[in-house]
């Protein structure tokens, strides 16, 4: 049979296809990602289970005029395959290629960027609003949303909002009753029982919103989806289509295992199978440093909690959900309900470790001030993938945590250099501190095999000195401190510089701080976070306001976005990767 | 009649009263908020609307063994009168008196601080759920949340979290239809239908969300309240209660007008009057230079939109929707779908003056990094209530915008000092900037009345050299800075001291910064925002990185939480205030 993809270079030409080749279409879509993400690595599931609705969106309307917009984006590469990339897709990424996720800088059919959930109904609701007053009514906007996207409360914003408009938006709920990880909550529950039939009372959610709602139908069948499409065209105002998919779809063993094949790493394009990969020499994640201490901590003290916001594959709070279901809690997408939620815990006694993404507690910041910091409440903030995270790129970096938090009264904030720090951090925290602390770690593993080492405590705000020199004291915090201590092992002149670890970047320990400068003639600090209110800069200031006539470089994430790319590519292109400190350290 | 309300200390007192002698309690209670408030002002309306509710709440749970949240806490004057602070309401909202909202520090019947809305739900279902863990199966767990709040993205996820728990949590909705302004929203849309009976399908949104829903009741019916909150007492899992009150109830002029009387100032405590306050003479808000501005930007283009989250009035944005109701758009209590909303709007083109509250634009931080700043669209934030706010104390200071919002990249940061500088501030961005900017002035009035002048296009970046002098560069940002020039205008030795004023704080003029420092001894930095991460540590942290030999001295807040009190005490609190700057300024 002849291949239709490899002609497709835009959605125009995927309109001149008649409709009943697009079946054809979609099984080569479906092999064409399968194919190249089983090489590549990537997102698979979120993707394989939207071809046919990616195909039929993009025939039914008239893209990149009409505005779609992707929530999320897992489940973006079939329209990135269609919209002019198919050929650079195998770049997916990869440092200066194709993003993971859609990219107004990268495409026009790319309306909007995303990568953190839920904010297509809003977006899409602001172009729509903007068309109405443009006068272009014929104009379409698309958002279509996951149910575990939909269940956070910046989507309920925005129906809530887009329902009481005449917005010419359409919602399309692509419900596959999955996240990453399983779907939780009230809305899944409900939307479960509409799928089901189970819907006695006539009652829908959506139409209370004052949407013109219909479905579910079964979106891998593209004839019904494009007569729905059609049909929805010429509906005015919001309308809400709800359709069900299968994550996964077309590959077996992805649609079995959901979860694992969201990302599955390498596989073989045939079977599905993940290449057989024996990690078991190599040391832990700190993710699974996180996740098996706080089962440990947990065993001793029954006040231990853990709250995850969707992330219990992520983050490894599944350890704590299989030991103690009670006491571990996946929430949703729900950070801020997460962070208000584990407040509220605190106030009773509870020892509540919430583990967030670094980037994802950016959704709940107020709540960080308002119901945690300013009430002095202990909740143990565990920040998973600090710093640069590599491939997922600009949108899931975490590296504004340490100022945005730094600023906040009473927050105690830590970053651990290693595995063993990780693990007494979380011991001491859990022996209470009276303070809110936020623990930052990154993304990967640790460099330990043996890391299940008895708890020691440790000192709040005590700087740890890991190398005494007589010219140049390199103030490093977190992992990074890493790259200074192998940089220190290349560099001749080793001897001049001193390496102090700040596991603690609030509360500093000032008069042993001041010591350290004023025993110093140059200091360099080092850290996987933005300089701009970061570490450095703290310290900095805390020379200048001093008045110690010392000089001082500031290492870290510069003030742009940083792109995509291995995290040992990103420190390069930040000059924080081992040869750049070694260059650096050799001008002394 | 003898008065009940002065032998009621405490809620165990009222719980002692006949069920017949409350009404007559109601009546005093609402007399007494009257009273008071109408002397020493403070939010009226929201309190008055749940006299009876917060009657039979302490009535018929044990408080404060039973926890019990206020959202928001506008409303919970009546709940402070009856739990110990009676005879020291009147230092309501005063410096060193008792805050306008529930506090924890301040009583153990405040089980939860608030201030923002839409934390309730959250806070009040970790308390269950820890109740439940500890085994303490019989306290009762209560949120009281207005249809205002309940429209916001958190208390979704809230809701949505408590539907699948068999948590003893019971959601009082206090269904009004205003929050400060009247609500909006489809989910108001859909209350109100319920409340009129026009609910034909049976469709209830609370019950698809596993909520034991009953309502809607009276919430002036003090029999009815207390019979139906008996009942719920033994309902088993998460139950909701929909109550209908009237804001400003028993006050006809607050009746009537809910939105002037939300927070009236002074007023005659018998007729309601609002004293007679001939303002005509004063200067303008800074918020109505900014609705004016805005609709006086917006006749000459029509690319220009309104948005604000619930805050027309407060922010003056209702000019904006008298004049251009289409181009002028309430999103109801949903910061992060406001901002969200913009960017959208901003793909499209249209020039969005999103205003938020600065304390407020915390709940969209990640929007603003996300959905704005990495894709570098040009939305107009313009944050009102930046620096300390006053009477609403430590939920409400505009004081960490600076430190948040200066690590994001691409986003200019912009503090006028005056009225003139606000208007052309908005002129320049309304003219296209290819960035996102934040423009932040404080709450209060302007200095002069005259400030109705010709537009001037700012250049973005520039430093305002207000007084040159030998010895002391003196650098501020924002409106603080009129208290440098009114310290100058008393310093003898005046002509020791420059003064420069940024209107910029992002970027920075790095050349014509470095100037300034170099020709001066001494540096003086002042903002009224905190320190840490602030303007004035990063011109530290430059002094320090440069090898500048200067000493510097950074004015802001410290690093803890301020509390309530005029904006006066506040500035001395701080060391900000005209007086503090003189005294610092004659020890050069």
């Amino acid at each position: 049979m002849e291949n239709l993809l490899s002609k497709i270079n835009k959605p125009i030409d995927l309109r001149k296809l008649p409709e009943n080749q697009l079946p054809q279409l979609a099984k080569e879509l479906r092999d064409f990602i399968i194919d190249i993400v089983s090489k590549k690595e990537g997102h698979l599931g979120a993707s394989l289970g939207v071809v046919e609705l990616t195909i039929a969106l993009h025939y039914v309307f008239n893209t990149p005029e009409d505005l779609l917009v992707w929530d999320v984006g897992h489940q973006a590469y079939g329209h990135k395959i269609l919209t002019e990339r198919r050929d650079i897709f195998h770049t997916n990424r990869e440092l200066n290629g194709i993003s993971g996720f859609p990219k107004r800088s990268e495409s026009v059919y790319d309306t909007f960027g995303v990568g953190h959930s839920s904010t297509s109904i809003s977006a899409a609701l602001g172009m729509a609003l903007a068309s109405q007053l443009k006068g272009e009514l014929e104009k379409q906007h698309i958002a279509v949303i996951g149910d575990a996207s939909i269940a956070s409360g910046m989507a309920f914003e925005g129906l809530n909002h887009a329902g009481v408009t005449d917005a010419n938006l359409l919602v399309i709920l692509n419900d596959n009753a999955i996240g990453i990880d399983p779907s939780i909550g009230a809305l899944k529950d409900y939307l479960t029982a509409v799928k089901e039939g189970k819907n006695p009372k006539q009652n829908n959610i959506i139409k209370s919103l004052n949407f013109d709602y219909s479905g579910p139908i079964d979106g891998h069948d593209l004839p019904k989806l494009i007569l729905e499409l059609e049909r929805l065209k010429s509906v005015k105002g919001p309308k809400f289509l709800h359709v069900i998919t299968t994550k996964g779809k077309g590959l077996q063993l992805a649609e079995e295992d959901q979860v694992k094949y969201h990302a599955p790493g390498k596989f073989d394009a045939e079977t599905g199978k993940i290449h057989p990969n024996d990690e078991s020499h190599l040391p832990p994640k700190f993710q699974d440093v996180f996740g098996h201490t706080l089962v440990e901590l947990a065993k001793q003290n029954e006040k231990i909690i853990g709250i995850t916001p969707a992330m219990p594959t992520g983050s490894s709070m599944t350890y704590m959900m299989e030991a103690f279901p009670k006491r571990a809690i996946d929430v949703g997408i729900a950070e801020q309900h997460a962070v208000t939620l584990s407040a509220g815990m605190a106030t009773q006694g509870m020892i509540v470790f919430c583990n967030i993404y670094s980037t994802f507690l950016q959704r709940a910041y107020d709540q960080v001030i308002h119901d945690v910091a300013l009430q002095n409440l202990p909740v143990i903030f565990c920040l998973d993938r600090a710093g640069l995270v590599g491939e997922d790129g600009a949108t899931h970096h975490g590296v504004f945590d340490i100022a945005y938090l730094n600023c906040i009264p009473n927050i105690i904030i830590a970053a651990p250099k290693d595995e063993m720090e990780l693990r007494n951090i979380m011991f001491t925290a859990s022996e209470g501190l009276n303070h809110p602390i936020a623990v930052r770690y990154p993304r990967g593993r640790v460099e330990n095999v043996n890391w299940e080492q008895p708890f020691e405590k440790m000192e709040i705000g005590k700087i740890v000195t890991l190398q005494k020199g007589s010219k140049v004291a390199i103030l490093s915090t977190g992992t990074i401190g890493n790259n200074v201590t192998k940089a220190l092992k290349e560099v001749e002149t080793s001897n001049l510089f001193s390496h102090y670890h700040f596991p603690f970047i609030k509360p500093l320990d000032l008069d042993s701080l001041k010591l350290i400068i004023n025993s110093h003639e140059h200091i360099i600090t080092i850290e996987d976070g933005v300089i701009k209110g970061g570490f450095g800069e703290q310290i900095s200031a805390i020379i200048a306001t001093n008045n110690f006539n010392k000089s001082i470089i500031n290492l870290g994430i510069p003030d742009s976005f940083i792109e995509h790319g291995t995290v040992f590519e990103l420190q390069q292109l930040c000059k924080i990767d081992v040869k750049s400190i070694i260059q650096l350290l050799n001008t002394f």
